[in-house]
């Protein structure tokens, strides 16, 4: 008998996750978002099994419930219908920062497994129409379980993430997810934008090349959910900015001193460092 | 009867360059190099018609010479070889500096037309081995031209750059191309430098995304090459770089401010800066 997955929340994640999973193991995939155009889009495109508005006629019969909302749209959503997730189902989710949502879950009964969740990937577009199956490719899915979580359901997360094409599946706590995260994830939002803030932006076009539009991409972000993301992750987000003004606060006064010498022994530090760390994935330059 | 365009230095760009401009016109490719190593690897992989270690024997019959050495190389090259270029020639580099390449090819005879050139492409890597005929498709290429450069040398550039794939081909004057520079290339590896220089890197390892690559990639840079772009840009560079250290302090206060109002829509205005300018081209993560 074919057992169900609803996915709630048909954006760019959910979408794709909908896609991705289609024919994972005896799953059927219901799609749940409360936009009719968002569903339409998913009936003519086969996002999922099949789609619906109403949450509270899928959930109380789902074996696996994925949260694809906002961070504050899954923490509302766990609010209002924690007490109807069917017993000994799994409830999941794919949010950026994961101690707020952890805390939110708390409320729900004993009788409901929840791991938190997050495949790292993503695009600076929203929405379903810019959904695709290929989008995990490669990624990083990190699993933040509770402290009662069954082995039987991280082990299904696990073959999830295989199934979509993840490089790894990581568990991780929650408070390690986001001191992490805010470094490698939630600071390069900042960056990237603090870059656009510049006033030559504008005029700069046509003279920018790869490594411009690699660090400024992900500029043209969701503003609601990176909004939330960063101030549920404020402290820890605070802390990195403040040592990168530092680091860069060094390069500059290196530059200034004149000391070529100097300059070249930091820059031969630095380069030093990233070629210690290969980071194969989406995003690198394709060389041939 | 073929024409003679000699390649002086086939590193990432001059080989690169060498390979692109295969069948270009009626033009011979002669490519220079100073190791013996890097020749055998060209006469291995035909990048070039012929190549030679030679600069003296070839430069005094070349209708155009591309200069594709580090910044200091080129400065050297003009001074030492400046007299042999051949009368009427056409001289141009690959840098991604040109107030002080431009000053350098002052001392060349007026009988050689200097044009100054970048062509804004390259990789985290470097060498011969690393070259690839596509490094050039899409990206900009930047030309500087002297006083008394002539149109029909300018206009062979152009159809070179169109040539080699590049999106357009762009006139500046050298202290424009300086100044942007600093904020659209060098500020990107002072960037990815400086986020490299984090503590938390290693520790990141498996945590990061597709933008904590795109933003990074560039670190692994070529440390000589790089430590003698900034040092020959240094107080551009510095400008851009105590600007972006200021919008990075004020994301980071309203971040700690608490107002998610105010913090939304500072991330609503930098996005839609963003979305006013696309970028395509390569390192631009492909959709579908």
């Amino acid at each position: 008998m074919k057992k169900r997955m609803v996915i709630v929340g048909l954006g760019l994640i959910g979408a794709s996750l909908a896609l991705a999973l289609k024919g994972f193991e005896a799953y059927e995939i219901v799609g749940v978002d409360v936009s009719e155009p968002t569903l339409r889009f998913a009936r003519e495109h086969g996002v999922g099994d099949c789609v619906t508005a109403d949450a509270g006629a899928v959930i109380p019969r789902a074996d696996v419930t994925i949260l694809c909302l906002h961070p504050q749209g899954i923490l509302r959503f766990l609010a209002e219908y924690g007490a109807r997730f069917q017993p000994g189902s799994l409830v999941t989710d794919v949010c950026g920062v994961k101690c707020a949502i952890m805390e939110g879950a708390k409320a729900l009964p004993d009788t409901v497994d929840f791991i938190g969740g997050h495949p790292m990937a993503g695009t600076e577009y929203s929405g379903i129409e810019h959904a695709f199956a290929q989008l995990f490719q490669k990624s990083h899915y990190l699993l933040t379980p509770g402290p009662a979580s069954q082995e039987v359901h991280i082990a299904l997360l696990e073959r999830m993430g295989g199934y979509i094409g993840c490089k790894d599946v990581v568990r991780t706590t929650p408070a390690r997810h986001d001191r992490l995260l805010a470094y490698t994830s939630q600071m390069m939002h900042i960056i990237a934008l603090s870059v656009c803030d510049d006033e030559a932006f504008f005029t700069s076009k046509g003279f920018e090349g790869n490594s411009f539009r690699g660090c400024t991409r992900v500029a043209a972000l969701d503003v609601q959910l990176w909004s939330q993301l960063f101030s549920m992750n404020a402290p820890a987000l605070a802390e990195c900015l403040e040592t990168l003004e530092e680091n860069l606060r060094t390069y500059r006064e290196a530059l200034l001193s004149g000391n070529t010498q100097a300059l070249t022994e930091k820059l031969a530090h630095g380069a030093q460092r990233k070629r210690h760390m290969e980071l194969d994935g989406p995003d690198t330059l394709t060389l041939e």
